[in-house]
């Protein structure tokens, strides 16, 4: 659960480097040395690749290490000793997230109404979609709307518009809530591991388009929604989160479509859930999910 | 259930045509004019195809056409009437099952075991293997294991020796209890829908070799087994079968393998018991499986 | 799928009755000869009881009795033959809905984005509430919300008022989403399989207030949902669905109440469309499913 | 995966504790200041009862203190200092199981499959029961086969046998695998946390005898079952595995005690595995799991 919501101001780094001696050690001892008294601590070896992986959270009350110095600090006195990739995030810093949607409303709804009952710290200061029709939706929730069209001619420009608007509003997370649009790699590479998009079959089964025709032509008896972070390759980018549901010869595809939308709107709020918690790291395609 | 293990005789039919008014009366109306008592009928109607399928199972207790004789005057009375494809089965006649098998032995540990303890209606008079590593688990359990080693020359030999002692034994079933060679066309054509493998993916996820070690690389949450009967094309055949269960980024390789192995096992027996229970019925690669 | 949404009226009955010779021919035939094309038939016998349950559902384009005289037809040439216990729903006769909240907003707004999308044939013409927290939800979607606060002494009063909207209105179902109040049995009495709770845990485990702190006290891997026909006993009516979700050690009570919030929408969800598309046929303190 | 079996010799710690400031810190600084390679840490904090709980596994082979002392020095330098509860395991020494087994045979094959396949760090030197019915099947796997008949009168005596015979084979771990009688106090009191049970229920739901049929009566969706350590309390020790399987109206109580029966060999294995591989913590009536 989220501490900032707690009452306590945390601070959250996720970090990996090379497998070496020491560094659980290291680590907790420049915390505890500094009156950091730590909440979370999950480390994860993947001894297949030599490397290491960790999550640490600890309590900001009494850390003698000012806020905006911790990075300074951690960073020469610990993650270049270790050749570290790491990131800080603070709990008194809400996210903010911009969803993308196209004409179909489960994700969204589902998303709005965890927002509207607070169930995640994270600001939503717009929606943008490449068509009109859940306009009404967002006004529903008052949150602003901005409709991009994009047709054959048009997409580099408009998505030149979205990246502008996305950077004036300091956005730190997209959201695909079923967005029916490819993004354009330039647009992708500006938000590397911040492009969260839900995608309606079991991957890597059904990738692309109409994936629910695909399942019920093969006759699978299980079908999948994957939320994964967008890459260059299209629904080939890390996985955050699956599900599935059991389906049988009695189920049409419009059956599929309507059952593989509960899954859709759950899994894809899982994935955005563990992001906001900090609890996701990216590594060579794949990701560590802290618990 | 079995119904000849409760100590009744009973008649199965699986049928199939394109839909048309009447069958269910006509088919029901057949059998309790007959005195046959109807104990299990299940239907489907596919509307997207317009195709109309059927698994009926009654008491021949009292049923007044000789069992000898029921499959002609069902064919004639009924199944030309409605351009049928239909299989009659007897709970008398105990199906006949070959094991194929390669070095692996938990699927095969699973169908004995369950094989020894009475819990499916079958008789397994031979394992057939490749390999001489599991010739002690036959002994374990009494059942004659036939070697046939394959190598790049001698395959359409081999499988000629094989379905000749497949055939002098009358078998009915095949199982492929991980077995790590491909069947020829013509092999798999003279039993079509009556060879059953297990693949270690979530297909269509994952076909061919080293499904884990993909589901691995690729960053899956979940991964899963199929039970399918083969066909030409390499584990692209009818799904009977699907499960699945959750991994994490702690899993190696051997953890996939390892829950995967328990899987495996459980949804190729559930696949066969279906089998045996006459409930699949195979229709342009996919199943209908009765409850 | 909802064949009124598909553009065709139909009718469908769901009966059950101690198990007869015949039954299936006789309903079919009734049907078929009146040119009533069937379009889903799914029945059921329970050995064990002796008891038979169907689901049938045809076209009334052509069907050669008229729709408010089918109900007598049927019961005097089929279902007094038959000692059925039986219902007739016409899918041009849409369904209202009732949904009765106290404070907590994500079964609610599960039901609305779907009523909102149009995913189900519903009205749901109110919502009625013992608090005022959920109306700013109600007036989001357009849907009158009516509160009746119960303290010790008012429940009485407060029902009859309740049981008086609910009658003028025509309400034939009524959606517990989370209401933290025990109906009376008389209230409950007046509205026989047609009150839908959804109770925090997988029933018959932790009934009761405060079931996922019995869940965290008791230590369990998994928890769960249900979804039952609301009974004098209290959550000991007939299920209608449950899910189930993975928890660890590492969960917090605050965890197993977000986890659980998600089963909660979605169980409830799919008991309510199951109800709605009437495949529910509650029998003794159980539930036949159609499929 | 067990680092025995893959030629490496490890020491694993269990421990837990009242939550303090730096004791990761200082039991990885004991192990590495000493040359031991950590291989795998697992650290989790319960912050609503304050307790620390860890798992660490390290890399003998350079490890400065000699394996005999490793336990004197970890209790001197850390675990008292910490109020630590505390066990070490070595991978070189081989835990030795005990099957306790009544009738049915499903965990019976299970666990000696798993066993001649050599998947699990085991020695299994006997199967004890009140019947001679499974002696067949221990005769095929080779194993010592030892009959106390239970009677209304006999009872303490027999497990005053037993418990000698346990004793005098250095049995660590006590697996029942469908074991029909209830264990006196007395007996459970001598192997705490040392006893696995395997519940064919969803616990708490359905305790005692017959689960099945009451679920069957009580018509759940779901059926489940459980493996727990062994406490005075019947069916009530702390949970260490539990799965479930989606069953409906069409299954009998048969076809629930089959699918049922998959259920529980299955979970019981898993307990066994994550028990033998020191990754099961029991506290408070509750365990932590180690991933």
């Amino acid at each position: 659960m989220n501490n900032a919501l707690n009452g306590k101001n945390t601070a959250t780094i996720l970090m990996h480097c090379p497998d070496q001696q020491g560094i659980v050690a290291k680590v907790t001892e420049f915390l505890t040395e500094n009156n950091g008294n730590i909440l979370y601590l999950e480390q994860h070896v993947n001894h297949e690749i030599g490397e290491f992986f960790m999550r640490i959270e600890w309590d900001l009350d009494k850390f003698a290490i000012p806020e905006d110095k911790i990075a300074d600090y951690f960073d020469t006195l610990i993650a270049q000793r270790y050749g570290m990739t790491w990131n800080i995030y603070f709990s008194d810093q809400t996210p903010r997230m911009a969803i993308f949607v196209s004409k179909m409303s489960h994700c969204l709804f589902d998303i709005l109404s965890r927002y509207q009952a607070g169930e995640w710290n994270v600001e939503i200061p717009m929606i943008i979609s490449n068509h009109p029709d859940m306009e009404p939706v967002a006004k529903q929730f008052g949150i602003p709307y901005y409709i991009f069209p994009i047709d054959g001619t048009n997409k580099k420009e408009q998505e030149a518009e979205e990246i502008k608007l996305l950077k004036e509003n300091n956005i730190d997370l997209i959201v695909l809530a079923r967005y029916m649009q490819v993004l354009s790699e330039d647009f992708i590479r500006k938000f590397p591991n911040k492009v969260i998009n839900i995608h309606h079959s079991f991957l890597p089964a059904f990738p692309g388009a109409k994936p629910y025709h695909s399942a019920h032509e093969r006759g699978v008896k299980i079908i999948g929604a994957t939320s994964h972070y967008v890459t260059a390759d299209l629904d080939a980018g890390p996985i955050i989160e699956q599900d599935v549901v059991r389906i049988s010869h009695t189920d049409s595809i419009k059956n599929l479509i309507r059952k593989g939308q509960d899954l859709e709107k759950i899994v894809l709020s899982r994935a955005v859930y563990a992001h906001l918690q900090r609890k996701v790291l990216a590594f060579r395609n794949r990701t560590v999910i802290f618990s």
